[in-house]
């Protein structure tokens, strides 16, 4: 993370696995930490169709979900057909965001590009001209998640605006 | 897999995750595929203090131990202790490669560059000026965890010598 170029989904879904392994303690009790880590596994896949849509691009999330879905059909379709279901399954599980491990993965997917635009002393909130409010809404999730994990977020983006990498308005 | 640079550690362990998931009936029956997983997800990070030891390297496997030893103490260390343990653990079972999942995962750290050097046309084969049984005698623990596999691999070599990605002596 030496803000030289950005993070690709390969490297992104990496970190996401290996923070499933070591922060799992923070998961809601009960959760099934190796389905999350098959679920971040393939969560970003998609976009080798449909492009990333930048978490902030609120004009790019209005086709997300069409062309996402287009492209989870055809790249999952290669897979014979029990795979094809498992790994699509597994994806809109992640998207839905509705059991315990799904919520993990998505606490995940927004945690570690936070602590990669802190590392990089602001990296994309700066070229996209983000302001806290807006961090702020799209880390909500890991709050629900974890109180703890919460904390530990609100502490990294009071040390982004008082380092200037990341404006209050 | 453009040919345009070396793979990173966290993108060929992110393939060797997904390979695992996908190609998980090819390990020995009752191989426990989220133990390969964890695994692979982390038996390249000592390479950060260690370096890569190119696989081909006989030299830099002189001192290859020593200097991964040293690494996983170093950066599984920075773990709490419990957690230290057991990625520990998982690294020295995969570098031991003397239970199933160890055999698995190794079968697909080989696996994959092979894949990727076919993928660009020679790759780093062309680059070293390795030949056929050099790979040959690398890709040997693919066949001894499964018959399907190491076929498969025979299957690519042979194409490779044919369209000149790989030297036959």
């Amino acid at each position: 993370m030496d803000d030289s170029r950005r993070e690709n989904s390969a490297e992104h879904s990496w970190h996401l696995a290996v923070m499933a392994l070591t922060l799992g303690e923070y998961a809601e009790p009960g959760t099934d930490l190796a389905h999350v880590v098959k679920m971040v596994l393939v969560h970003d896949i998609v976009e080798i169709d449909a492009g990333d849509t930048f978490a902030y691009d609120t004009q790019g999330y209005t086709d997300k979900n069409e062309r996402e879905e287009r492209a989870a059909n055809r790249i999952f379709g290669l897979l014979p057909d029990a795979q094809r279901d498992e790994i699509l399954a597994l994806w809109h599980e992640f998207e839905a965001i509705s059991t315990p491990e799904a919520r993990f993965a998505n606490a995940l997917d927004r945690l570690e590009p936070l602590l990669g635009n802190y590392t990089t002393g602001g990296g994309s909130w700066k070229k996209a001209g983000v302001t806290l409010a807006k961090v702020q809404k799209r880390m909500e999730p890991i709050a629900n998640v974890s109180a703890a994990l919460g904390a530990y977020v609100q502490q990294i983006l009071s040390e982004s605006v008082a380092k200037g990498y990341l404006r209050e308005s």
